[in-house]
């Protein structure tokens, strides 16, 4: 008999398969935060559950004994939300987690993903929910916040279910093998095959985009029958605590003990991260944070199978283009988004000193910046309308590294605050752009993380290129544009893309920014580059999650 | 157009690919070394070729420069095969395989695969000349030699060949993503993924099963666009040096360049395994060794994706039985198929002190061990057919832990020399039986490779499986078998497989054997237990050996 929740969300289910095989646009969860979608009240209500959470104090019916509270979130708009989350130990963690994992490793495939599929269904039902949980400890401005918190999210869920369904029932539950004798009888075996979990999963969040770099790991490791704690960011806790909360109540009422999903919440400051991932029954692994912190874990944790997505350091190259007043606001908006504070976002913008050809004919290096540089100014210009795209800074140390970069290599453009006409608390800044030399490797082959970019000139277009590949193999990086008409120039770009592992976005204008990766389609990151050793989704991402134990006997 | 190689093997991939996906009996390399199936001519040819190899030296047209010959393999059979192979320093390898992949990298799955099928077919073609290299390395008998270092042998590199074309022919090369934006025109972005290989892998052999345990990792690197440096055991040099030979054939042949494969051999005590694989040019590893040297490649070569078969402690629990005489004979073949020298050979068997129920009323723990020593004697009586399956003791620390066996615990079944017929110095030696107890862990929780088993008796089969369960989880197994009528012992066994990750054989009588796995239906290892971190071949066995590259633009 299949699985009930299995069955109400097969032909999601099989549409995502053919997704991902096709890799054409699909989603099953609206982006748009539309009263017709999502329901006359849904807004209203989203809101409201929100604000009943502030200064809340959480609980998770079924869960194991706390040892305290911890919260120390402050939302960049408004300050402390005064949100208390349980305390619980490693060692209460661990056998909470184990203990659930006996039932759950025994349901199969169908219960597992039937069980994700209805986390991420519920999970859309709570959006507008979610989008205020993003926006108060991200940053985000509210629509980034519904979209890339929200729906955008759930499809990277639901692409890791796919690709763990794909692969799982690529495997058949039995076979009868019967291998001839010549003039004899065929000796017949039966053998079954069983697909077991590695055991128990830790998804370490990180504090601009905890849903969307969370629901990979999430999901991929519970569709193959894993448990999964999840330790969210000390400063974004709350969007990782309803999806448990969710994901916990969707356990219950299936049957299942609900500690298959537990939250690990800390006081800022505190190692709970690497506490727990030295923990021999961790067997799963998914980060996303800073290159030091992912790079211990890949060295110390090989008990697991870690994936990491760690700093990358963007570029841009502008070598000729058809469009350069659309390059120029494709640029400055791919800037201004959420601050930079995005692994998308660029960084490094190359621009030969000769400048480039355009359809508006020859345009000198210094026409090139400033295009660039009015373009942000026409963007920035009415802070009732660039609140709403470039946030709030979320935190000190973002405002640490934009105040340190004002004094590398040369003006261009400085960074400006603005002041929020909603949340007068609130940090927000205009992109910062300097000019380097090609000479100052050690500025720019570093993440800057935050709205900090750098004009690099260089001799050539090859030159850039050069220096690009260079930098991606040594540094990594998660996206990669390249501006040009020139057929040549294209084709060496695409070499560097290939040699350097990174993809490419050519000849970006108009609404595609090269910071928006789109599941189903997009690979986010390519695992084959210092940013990240996985890409999202794959069947590597999956496949190494689960193992296969075989029963054979005589027939 | 298509790849001419991929196109003439395209039938027998999709052979193969359905093979994976049933996982019954299937095989396109007959393991019969029969004239009608291989021509009246093949096995002499074979002998002829081999015979000439003999006190030849080596030489690969089209190799890097040589800094001069080695050659240390012995005959376990005849002595010395005084064979020269050329010597390449690392740097060598490292720059001609390097140099190798620009092309290689370039042509795409379907020269990879096309290329890959057609060594294989080349391969299958050379069963007897690879037959007699496998003995006289291994010491092997001849039919095993042929079976397991031939076509099964090539089954298994078919068996990775068909997983990396589904896993890159499940990657679309191009598709357009059109994104609806209500009343306005949708946004189409034009994309293209290409699969790119990790660089060069690294194949480091054993000295037992050199092709058997070579060809998954050699054929999944190159099938994704790796090139490939083969570093065979000193010991066992000449069947992937033949292998090699003929692959770098069909490269040339194909328009690439030969060093895509290349031998790396060593004079015996020699460090260029670990010199090459700390090689940061080095992407992926495949390793068949001791645990020591595989978990230092584990360690140190996160450069790489590692993938090693290592030791295991394979286990048989004695409970029940309809067919004792089936039994005993079954689990004496297992003991002295090739003196033990096997990966899957069992080396524990724990059988209940109050004795097992039968076909034949209940027999006592003494009668259960008689019936396997009389057994083991019965079978090893008339040495001219003994050799036949015992083959020779491969190196002399295989003799060297047989006679510190000797002193272990108490003697049931001593190991006796056997002269062989043909081969006056050839070490055959019958298997050792000694008993232990249950509190002998140290020992037999350890591998003892080569004829060598332990008796443990144990107060119940429930004490058996909870013993094995926790050896299994700590030292690795890549087998496990029970005997046993009893249903509840039968789910009992199966929880433990599940939860120690080792697959399970049940009942096992008659010509089926614990140690042997078929490919295209039995995944060797379970990739989840310390003997081995990846199964040959799932899907995570490839996945992790080519990355995608994307480009998107607006169309």
């Amino acid at each position: 008999m299949a699985n009930p929740l299995f069955e109400r969300h097969e032909a999601t289910l099989q549409q995502a398969l053919n997704a991902i095989r096709e890799r054409g646009y699909w989603t099953p969860y609206p982006e748009t935060p539309s009263p017709k979608i999502y329901g006359e009240a849904a807004a209203d209500e989203g809101r409201t559950r929100f604000e009943a959470l502030l200064g809340s104090t959480f609980d998770f019916p079924g869960q194991p004994p706390a040892s305290g509270l911890v919260g120390s979130e402050r939302s960049p708009y408004s300050g402390a939300l005064n949100i208390r989350y349980p305390r619980f130990e490693v060692d209460t963690l661990i056998a909470a987690s184990s203990a659930a994992l006996e039932n759950w490793r025994q349901a199969g495939p169908e219960a597992w993903v039937g069980v994700s599929l209805e986390i991420l269904a519920r999970l859309n039902k709570h959006s507008f929910e979610m989008a205020h949980a993003v926006m108060h400890t991200t940053g985000q401005a509210f629509m980034m916040s519904f979209q890339a918190g929200g729906p955008h999210a759930q499809d990277r869920g639901l692409e890791a279910v796919a690709y763990a369904w794909r692969e799982m029932s690529a495997i058949p539950a039995a076979s009868s093998w019967s291998k001839p004798q010549g003039k004899h009888e065929p000796v017949v075996l039966q053998k079954n095959w069983k697909i077991v979990p590695r055991g128990i999963g830790l998804v370490i969040g990180c504090c601009t985009f905890p849903t969307w770099n969370g629901y990979p790991g999430l999901f991929a490791s519970l569709a193959t029958g894993n448990t999964v704690i999840v330790k969210p960011h000390a400063g974004a806790v709350l969007p990782m605590a309803i999806t448990v909360k969710i994901a916990r109540e969707v356990l219950q009422e299936a049957g299942f003990d609900p500690n298959v999903v537990l939250l690990a919440a800390n006081q800022s400051g505190e190692p709970l991260a690497s506490k727990l991932a030295e923990n021999a029954a961790i067997k799963l692994i998914d980060f996303t944070g800073s290159r030091k912190n992912g790079e211990w874990l890949e060295a110390n944790c090989r008990h697991a199978q870690v994936y990491t997505e760690k700093a990358g350091v963007n570029t841009i190259v502008i070598d000729s283009t058809h469009d350069f007043k659309g390059l120029s606001r494709n640029i400055a908006l791919s800037l201004a988004l959420y601050g930079g504070q995005m692994c998308t976002a660029p960084q490094n913008i190359f621009i030969p000193a000769g400048g480039i050809t355009s359809a508006e004919g020859h345009l000198s290096y210094e026409e090139v910046v400033a295009g660039i540089v009015s373009a942000i100014n026409g963007l920035t210009a009415d802070p009732a309308k660039a609140v709403e795209f470039l946030g709030a800074i979320q935190n000190p140390g973002v405002l640490a590294r934009l105040e340190a970069a004002q004094k590398l290599g040369q003006p261009l453009l400085d960074s400006h605050a603005i002041a929020h006409p909603l949340y007068p608390e609130a940090v927000v800044r205009t992109p910062l752009l300097r000019a380097l030399s090609v000479q100052d490797q050690a500025i720019y082959q570093e993440e800057h993380f935050g709205p900090i970019a750098f004009v690099i000139k260089t001799s050539s277009s090859a030159e850039s290129l050069a220096i690009i590949e260079d930098t991606v193999r040594k540094h990594g990086a998660l996206s990669f544009s390249v501006y040009s008409t020139d057929a040549t120039v294209q084709q060496q770009a695409q070499a560097v893309a290939e040699h350097a592992c990174v993809s490419l976005s050519l000849n970006l204008t108009g609404s595609v920014l090269v910071n928006q990766s789109a599941a189903f389609s997009d690979f986010h990151g390519t695992g084959g580059n210092p940013a990240a050793n996985a890409a999202l989704s794959d069947s590597a991402f999956v496949a190494n999650r689960f193992r296969v134990v075989q029963t054979r006997r005589f027939a």
